[in-house]
């Protein structure tokens, strides 16, 4: 805490969800202070949204621009040192944009964008500036999940071979769950993009899946559908798709399977083990070596059996939980390290290619189901 | 057991795993006895296993046709009532079409046969005769698998929406896991039938997806694959589907999965409530109502909230666990009340039907894949 | 089943819990035949009960005493081998005195008795005859139990330091929960003896300790009182207690807690490990060595990793779930093995001397609580 | 945030367990900002701790009495507000009383002091003064634990009547784990106080028996000792115990329970249901009703079942694991509220009364072990 990297917040304002994670996150990452926000693009919400954070008013700004204008004119060693982006997807790519501009590096709420075209905009900007970008795809800031990124990289358990995942959420299962200034944005397609679920959580299980096996999903065949009558985008849909190192996968996401409720889980099968996560219950990695008993590794600053990325990771001792916000904190930590410069060796924020392999898994989702499930490639060149 | 119905066995001697299975879980029924058996095609074998099941010298035959004719010669009170057919999967046909066209009533092992024209012979022998035909798909004896089908019956949960359905086992992970007696004829096209994978416990999958929801599957999207090199028969596979009121769902079958024993489990989301079942904790579903605290059912003759179905399916009081072979107990228990005429109104044992839809099932994922997981209808006449 | 060991039952009629527990476990053994009984003490029960049961009319007795002379006079290979009682307590011991002296092995429900007298007793009437006594004390017959017996007897976990047992059920949590077949004896001192829930259940979690363990228990503190008002016997207590080795330990043996349906759990630390084991999950053994991730050990005959004992105890391949019966038939496998002068290694039964040590245990339960808790041992002799 | 109260700290430098929780839990609470320290009893140790918290220089102070000095000293709206006291147990009391008698509230790690006097002594500055004092039982903060004391003190359960706790951890279960800053002064009577295990962790099973079932104990019996060869404090401990309710309990604290991490779990029968928690899963309380299907509670802002009490303890949608980082956090803002003159209806820290409760229990239990686990009266005049 002694030299905290300061960082400005653009959206994330009163009533956000994310916001305030996001804040809280960085709070417990311990290396990080906000220091400016455009927390909202009502300029009044943004000041009693800045004021409820306890911003100074004068480093409360308006609006993003204003913000990057601002921030830019002052002092080194007081102008905010990133930006963090927590609104609505379709805003993603021009704040994002704005920001790498004024030589700001990024860190964005997943998905990258609303759309491929936005999200290679964004790839565009920060190769012309060098800036850094990363996606807070939260689960890959879980210790066990880079336990198990780990296992599979270490080569011991061999090549992967099938993959399960699936994201299931109960919070739109009716009609009347669209309500609300979570759920409004997310069945928008103006502010959500081509994809409901498979953007909101979909791109969660990819990464996820991309993130343990290390490997990229090179085709998939998908079936996505707003299952309530008369939503226009996306609550429901499922997958099957292959991995680069020949895997076969299946990837459900859906948002109407009644009763979850952030029901994120995957199973990756290699030739020697199975590994086997569930998010809601992080601190346990299931790990099936063939012909040995079913293991439960769990984290803890004692844990020796551990990796070194996950005990960098984990900041209690075994048997003291950690969750979503521990694992979110990591995910901060890791971005402000990488700004000052000391770039993680396995960071639990998702890169930009990362991020763009994402969109094209959306924008394949979206287009290999209204195809009538046709399989598509999911390569593509990057700009 | 005052007067236990006779039965027949052909296959299940020596060496076999299904086999003692049927024969326990029929004692264990409590109202059917083993009075005569064709237990191997080879004839010093049939009688080594005869002896060994404890039956009469003279009723231990040397091959299922000697024993149809035997039996049927005997005087009505003592000859066997019905015929189990525990044999790999090709010979299914041939015994239970001989075995019908002698007048018995045929409770076969699962998939029903090799071939779907094999299977619709059946079908015709059943229609010819009158016979009864039941199927062993073990799962549905479980009281809460029969729970879950009557609690989506009452339409208390409203429409399934989504389903996900997995079996993965791991005993053919490697290239050396296919010998033995259990696994060289599970790999042989010419013993299993089209499939391997699908065929064995694809089957068991898809059955426990119509048995739950009471609904066909109508369409269907798979790649299988044999995984292991130089394997002749798929080993690992999946599927998208949809069932006949429009839900869509996802079905792994694989038997590659380092690590797992027998992992059926399997999801069905309603509109009101999400059903979740794992065969390798079967006394537990877990029912997840939209707004109230997740629910654990479990069986027991002193669980006053369950269904008759449940109930007149478990035979002990709750917390003392019953398991594989007393869910494969109420299938002989309801196949030997049927015979005697009184048919459940929710048998365990699926019919004639339920195994011709099974293997429609084998015939569509294995055309499907070999056309690049082309959808292709499931439905068909049923002669 | 070529030469099964034939059996007689002494209770167990209409109406009973228990009896028919036995009746099939001693069918999925395989290696027992049930030849005759004295079903009821109420001589129309018998007969009917008898014919449920499918037992020649002559071999169903109107009393047991009628059964052992004429069983006696049976020739050799025609007459029972063995006699299982399955009374209520207060008739354990007349009924296996008068058994052991026509000749007869006796295989017992638990507790041996309902008082420490009559268990001494039935201990001399075993010595004075030779012949085998042995009780059901389910628990043991369960393959991952053998096998947490097994790990500690190995010695590679070290001493035994802390034991934790609990055996809490709710069945009998209210006043009028005590009427019924099954709740009326167990709760009337003529019947059950001493101790209600301690020694219904207590015994059973007592046993279980000294199973797991291999040790004796030396001194205890109890606590037992009838919580609900009215009740002359216990329904709920707990007591602090010593081992052999020096290690010390809690258990608590209950029938009024509610929502508790068949709750036997056990822990047991040893310096190296702790073993944890709970019945109604009792396919899953946890093993948590020390400075290793936490192990899952599960039964199955393709588990290498498992003992000779646990597998000799299991049935089926992993992931095929046995339950409570499948326990049962276990120890009616073991003792109709011993019966022909095949004696297990590691029984499944308790031994007559295990059965004393519970007797003991309820009386010094029962002492200790009447006295304030005073400390008492349990060391007796054995005459 | 906007005007966070502000808090001093004493203890918690470098190399210390509970001191960085503390701060990371008053982070993540959001209304508090630590504003000054006397980090360490080692001047040079305080200064480098109070620049790594990002404490300013002139307020970190080389000993606690030069802070209280200090801090009183300062106008109104700079000073600290309250004062939380992290050392070693044996500083607790002189810590507080100087803070207490300085003007200022205090929140102190448990236990509450090394011994009972200590604890009135505290207690006689607390009265004097008027100010705060409490106390961080961290497990008190989870939104579960809140959950289940509200269920227990609507009455709709009927009365507790059976308890089961237990407390048990593996990190000092062989002798060369008493190494290290954590361990040493655990196992140092100077430092610890009376007892070990039963100070340290049983005094948090002690105070979740009496925050969850809202009575005090009144009677305990108990067995303590040195299980490890050399210690001179407890590791291993076990007790019976009454509620002032009638109810009956067990519990067990111990730290040589190897394989075990942070096991703190507890059983609540009451007449009408059981409530059942266990830290390491933190996020599921179950709750078994009588004659009906257990039910798991969440967490959850969308969790309308919920009372409020734990609605307000939870700061993420149903799904997303909150931790003991989050709990810690619940303890630290319902303290500042406190302190601002917000006390809550149920307050997630510990009262002073419930800390001499837990100082009474400590002396109980060594006495009663002292005695031959002679039943002792735990009540007690507070001065």
């Amino acid at each position: 805490m002694r030299d905290p990297v300061r960082y400005a917040m653009i959206g994330g304002g009163e009533g956000a969800f994310i916001g305030p994670v996001h804040r809280t996150a960085a709070a417990i990452a311990g290396n990080c202070r906000l220091v400016a926000g455009a927390l909202s693009s009502d300029p009044e919400r943004a000041r009693r949204s800045g004021a409820a954070c306890g911003l100074e008013e004068a480093r409360s700004y308006a609006s993003y621009q204003e913000m990057l204008d601002a921030e830019r004119a002052l002092p080194e060693g007081q102008r905010a040192e990133f930006v963090a982006i927590v609104t609505p997807n379709h805003v993603h790519a021009p704040a994002a944009i704005a920001a790498l501009e004024a030589g700001f590096p990024v860190l964005t709420d997943k998905p990258l964008t609303d759309t491929l075209d936005a999200a290679l905009a964004i790839a565009e900007a920060a190769a012309r500036t060098g800036a850094l970008v990363g996606i807070t795809h939260t689960y890959t800031g879980y210790p066990m999940v880079k336990q198990a990124r780990d296992l599979v990289a270490s080569g011991d358990f061999g090549p992967v071979r099938r993959v399960a995942v699936r994201y299931t959420q109960g919070w739109l299962a009716k009609a009347e769950d669209s309500v609300g200034k979570q759920a409004e944005w997310r069945v928008d397609p103006s502010r959500s993009g081509l994809a409901g679920a498979f953007g909101d959580i979909g791109t969660h299980a990819f990464n996820l899946v991309e993130f343990i096996t290390g490997e990229r999903m090179t085709r998939l065949s998908a079936e996505i559908r707003a299952a309530v009558h008369g939503r226009r985008l996306d609550d429901d849909g499922a997958a099957m798709f292959h991995l680069e190192g020949g895997a076969r996968g299946t990837l459900v996401a859906s948002q109407i399977c009644t009763g979850d409720s952030n029901g994120l889980e995957i199973s990756v099968w290699c030739e020697e083990a199975g590994l086997h996560w569930r998010q809601e219950q992080p601190n346990s990695l299931r790990v099936a070596r063939r012909g040995r008993p079913e293991e439960i590794w769990t984290p803890g600053a004692d844990r020796s059996y551990l990796g070194a990325t996950a005990m960098a990771a984990t900041r209690l001792p075994s048997g003291h939980p950690e969750g979503y916000l521990e694992a979110f904190a990591n995910i901060y930590h890791d971005f402000a390290e990488a700004v000052r410069g000391r770039v993680p060796a396995s960071p639990s924020y998702a890169s930009l290619e990362d991020g763009i392999a994402g969109m094209r898994f959306i924008q394949a989702a979206y287009d290999s189901s209204a195809r009538g499930a046709e399989w598509l490639d999911l390569s593509g060149d990057m700009t």
